[in-house]
């Protein structure tokens, strides 16, 4: 190596001693006599000092990259923001590798550029430390959930990524083939199918960290690209794949983040649903959502009747709810087409409220019961004949006072499973599928799928943290006859069947295992251990929100030779409509 | 999980333990009063002893997936063969999870099925002990890698797969843009751009275990899509490099076959060329070159003048080397546009062979104290103007007779850095260039790119093991006035210069660290673990000659509807000609 040591690891310990280090110039301070420069490499920073000759001789500059050699020496004043900053070194000897451009914007966390001029540069934006911390967080995560799969007896196994397009789901990016003209492969949106056929290869357990594609229209925490840890076992139950997804995510918490994530709570979708209004919910607040129609099922106020009512109560909260929150509550609930929410208020030991003079007083006294309501509180309460919806709304609603209220402790994690979700829902009347027709009914409910398929619920169980979703997964099916009737269900004819999973519903019928597995978003991870939200923060070459990476004008024209031997040729819209 | 134990762990010291195994009927013994059934998973064969009973009462056949309950027990007759040999279960319960049709091949490691109908069915062919056994000597190998490679501070960074197409090299795939109309990404042939961005993003040490794509006519050991294990680091010499890559093998080729590796031989190229006749040269065997044009400097033998003379002995192979290879050596010679060999052979203490009436008797004594030769000896000799040409030719020879005479040691591994190769070379009086622009050129060596460039020799590097090219990569250029002089060299203008290498030309400009790096392919590597010449058999699901996937059916034809939005269409090739 050209150095003896990097620019992150040096202490008062090392002082004496000769040491070369390499980096670039990420700071000049010329005080006249001395010239005071910091060197920064992927480890950290360490203060140089040089004669201002030295400075001059050899014209140094920001994002110069040097090797210099000098004497480990003490600083006059200690730094103590910099793990390096007890000391620095004495310059006796300096090589620049390769001078520098002006870089087009500051090359520290604050900086002022847009994010296409970054993109553009990228190059030069991930020099800044947060990138590169974030890079570092990101291999990390990986490589902690790696090491607990194979200590654990999975084996990573690479399926293909040019394979059949199907036309279900997401839009695929396809790939014309040169060598079968008029043809094309897809690339993978999951590696679900090859993942299932691999535990009826017998491959008992496996992992992928798996790159997958999906050429959807971009929101910001979409990318047309993006990472999956894709997991699935053979001859398990339900409990063995959430000890593994729980083992795996205590174990990356506390390799990147030192955390000690606590057991994972467990809560059904409907439990979900009915108490926080979300199928992800945030645990680290209260605010939960109560069940009223109990209370109200008599009521005599016209609005009350034939709906469900629910609500929650803002602790401590009813001198803060004004009239301005209240008017964008009603605007957020009108997106789920609900009523403007009723607020009851508790102040000065007075209800008050619009509401109140509908209600009876064994009403408001079951309510302020329900709610133990206390001086100060205020109950947000809504109402609609469809209780998801309403759920939904309220849930919502839920977050908005959670942050109104500050009360999400950002340094808090609160893991959690959601299971038992439904299989089938009903839309106009028609039976709609509401999940991947290979997720495996739960035993006692596989009944309901000739009796009420929408009550049937399955062996499905997704991860959140924080009211972010961070894997979800499912046991599959391995009973021909049960996957039989789900195809029925769905009113799927032979020919269709075959069309649209062909080579795997054959596969099926060589002895199938009971498996299961699941799959992990890294970027979404990734983006929880560093503290971003924007998914670009934590991919190296990231693509912007137009599918389009700056810096390397992709995608762009090509010849129309080389389109020509793959058989195909761009159409110009206007003239093609 | 629905296990206690897995197929291949039960011992003598397990008897009368009470086990649930999980696997499919591999083989059935039916005795009359007892049946026998192999059980099989990933992990090994269990035997399981059951009643005729049993046998009858759940149809057990072949790859059908159970689950059985029942005592180990001693074996009466324990098979040494089976490292679960000394026992068996007696089954006490069944649990049949799935029913299996007839396997249209035999599920062994011998089995009678073409490769197209064992790929048509991969999920059965993968059953097959062999290639479970391959896939986890290839997840063995990769991880191996990953684990040397943190240990020493790379960080994997994933870079993208979605980039611009350049008109350099092999065929890229491409993919087109349904958010921008007529263009197109393509699917990276290498990551080689992008860890040298990283370089230059001060990302310090990168690994990838990256997929790559060439859309290339396939030979028997190239895929549409490959695996490469990718590194690349700051601030080095040649020789950290290669310390880096010698210490990664030597650990896989622990981790994995459990052989200590030697440090590796380090030849020159030219030394390659000249001694094996081979760039990847096999140094298991000796059968060294020799050049003999000092010998012949003063030949009368016409054939011999202004041609170089170069030839091999090989020891106690005069009576074997019949009429019949002498006319088979001719033909493998004739690829290489050679005279055929002229033979030398010592038999019962005389020479023989047609050259011996044209030379002198000085020249057949120095030949014979060249060689060294004795008794039952033979030379095989050649000349050719084109010394290079000539050193190919008889290279290939070699390794024909190595094979041959049987000097090839399967279980013996003889790893070489191959180094100092040339940058540019000479055809027809052009200048060629010999290795990608990037590659640096010795510092001694500099101003030969000035003189004479066909002089200058690189710091690249190449690993060999037994023959077989494993890895190959270089320092790069981080000198702007170097890189201007070679792409001068190569007669690029500023135009071409920016279309061809565009940002990443820019991205040099802003202090470019000293930096290198490698490519491991990891199919040929777990090829040579798994003892296999088939890449198809070290991958899970690998396409066909045709680049075609028999058991997905991919690449296949998809709606017009979905190239309509992608903004492109399939032409008809006849009539489009």
């Amino acid at each position: 190596m050209l150095r003896t040591k990097n620019c992150g690891e040096l202490r008062k310990e090392n002082v004496g001693e000769t040491v070369a280090l390499c980096g670039w110039v990420s700071k000049v301070r010329n005080l006249g006599a001395l010239v005071f420069i910091d060197l920064r490499d992927r480890y950290g920073v360490t203060q140089l000092s040089l004669t201002p000759e030295m400075y001059e001789k050899y014209h140094l500059r920001s994002e110069y990259c040097l090797r210099v050699e000098g004497e480990v020496i003490l600083r006059s004043s200690p730094n103590k923001e910099m793990d390096t900053g007890e000391i620095e070194i004495d310059v006796k000897d300096i090589n620049v590798f390769s001078s520098s451009a002006n870089p087009p914007f500051i090359i520290a966390d604050k900086t002022d550029a847009l994010e296409d001029t970054r993109l553009k540069m990228r190059y030069l934006d991930l020099r800044r430390p947060i990138l590169q911390k974030n890079l570092q967080i990101r291999a990390k995560t990986v490589s902690s959930m790696r090491e607990y799969l194979e200590e654990n007896g999975f084996l990573e196994i690479e399926t293909p990524t040019l394979i059949k397009s199907t036309p279900e789901g997401a839009r695929d990016y396809l790939v014309p083939s040169r060598l079968k003209p008029g043809t094309f492969y897809a690339l993978p949106q999951s590696p679900q199918i090859y993942k299932q056929l691999l535990m009826i290869a017998g491959m008992d357990k496996y992992y992928q960290v798996a790159r997958c594609y999906r050429d959807e229209d971009l929101r910001a925490d979409r990318q047309p690209e993006f990472t999956q840890i894709d997991v699935e076992m053979s001859f398990v139950e339900r409990e063995d794949v959430l000890l593994v997804i729980q083992g795996m995510l205590k174990k990356a918490f506390k390799d990147v983040l030192n955390v000690d994530l606590k057991d994972f709570a467990r809560l059904t979708y409907a439990e979900c649903i009915s108490k926080y209004g979300s199928d992800k919910p945030d645990l680290r607040y209260t605010l939960y959502l109560h069940d009223l129609d109990e209370i109200f099922k008599n009521s005599t106020f016209a609005l009350f009747n034939n709906v469900h009512i629910k609500g929650f109560k803002v602790d401590g909260y009813a001198e803060h709810c004004s009239r301005k929150m209240q008017d964008e509550d009603a605007r957020l609930l009108s997106d789920y087409h609900l009523h403007a929410p009723l607020y009851i208020k508790k102040l000065n030991g007075e209800l008050t409220g619009s509401v109140i003079k509908n209600l009876s007083q064994e009403e408001i006294d079951s309510l302020v019961k329900e709610f133990e309501l206390k001086d100060n509180d205020v109950l947000v309460l809504d109402f609609n004949s469809d209780y998801e919806n309403l759920s939904l709304g309220l849930g919502a609603l839920r977050k908005t006072y959670a942050s109104r209220a500050n009360l999400i402790d950002e340094n808090v994690y609160e893991p959690l499973f959601v299971l038992d979700w439904p299989i089938f829902g009903r839309e106009n009347g028609e039976i709609v599928s509401l999940s991947n027709p290979f997720t495996r009914p739960k035993d006692e409910h596989v009944k309901y799928l000739y009796e009420d398929p929408t009550k049937a619920l399955s062996y499905a169980y997704d991860t959140v943290i924080n009211g972010i979703e961070l894997s979800s997964g499912s046991l599959r099916i391995y009973d021909a006859k049960v996957q039989e009737r789900i195809f029925e269900l769905l009113n799927l004819s032979e020919e269709e069947i075959k069309a649209k999973f062909g080579f795997f519903v054959d596969a099926l019928k060589y002895g199938t295992p009971p498996h299961g597995g699941f799959a992990f978003g890294l970027d979404r991870l990734v983006m929880i251990f560093a503290h971003t939200d924007n998914i670009r923060e934590v991919i190296a070459f990231p693509k912007n929100l137009q599918a389009a990476c700056p810096m390397a004008q992709a995608p762009s024209k090509v010849d129309d030779s080389a389109l020509k031997i793959l058989h195909i040729k761009t159409v110009d819209e206007e003239k093609d409509e």
